[in-house]
């Protein structure tokens, strides 16, 4: 791997951190009112369609960090849908 | 142009979109206390490695969406800042 690698890598790890701490904060909180469901559901296209990019390229990073993303950003839907404020 | 980089392609489209969304949302109501800054400032750092990483592969497509995301993720930081709720 030379140092470009280890930048995307980076940008690997920091993109499945990402949505980590609002997913915490609402589930402390019970409160997403002021989350876009619209910016919740294009996020969750968008990263489905990059883990079926990074399926078909066979790129196990890609596969990883958008699995987490979209794992988190469904959760962030349930919260939406779920929480009353 | 095949149809995996079409699937790319649709990738960087929606991934540019995504917070569009949530910024229109914060600027009309004006209220971000239910948004992360921790998330806003990993959003940002990881995007800004992206848009590095598509200068140095000379990836257009990727300087394209990952300067969209961080212009938006910057909005939001300084709606985050100044928004009093």
């Amino acid at each position: 791997m030379n140092w470009i690698d280890y930048l995307g890598l980076l940008g690997v790890v920091t993109g499945s951190l990402t949505f980590v701490p609002q997913v915490y904060k609402a589930w402390i909180s019970k409160s997403v009112g002021d989350l876009s469901i619209w910016t919740v559901l294009i996020l969750i296209s968008n990263v489905a369609i990059w883990l079926v990019y990074g399926i078909l390229k066979d790129d196990f990073a890609m596969e990883l960090a958008n699995s987490i993303i979209l794992t988190l950003a469904l959760v962030m839907l349930y919260f939406k849908l779920t929480f009353k404020k």
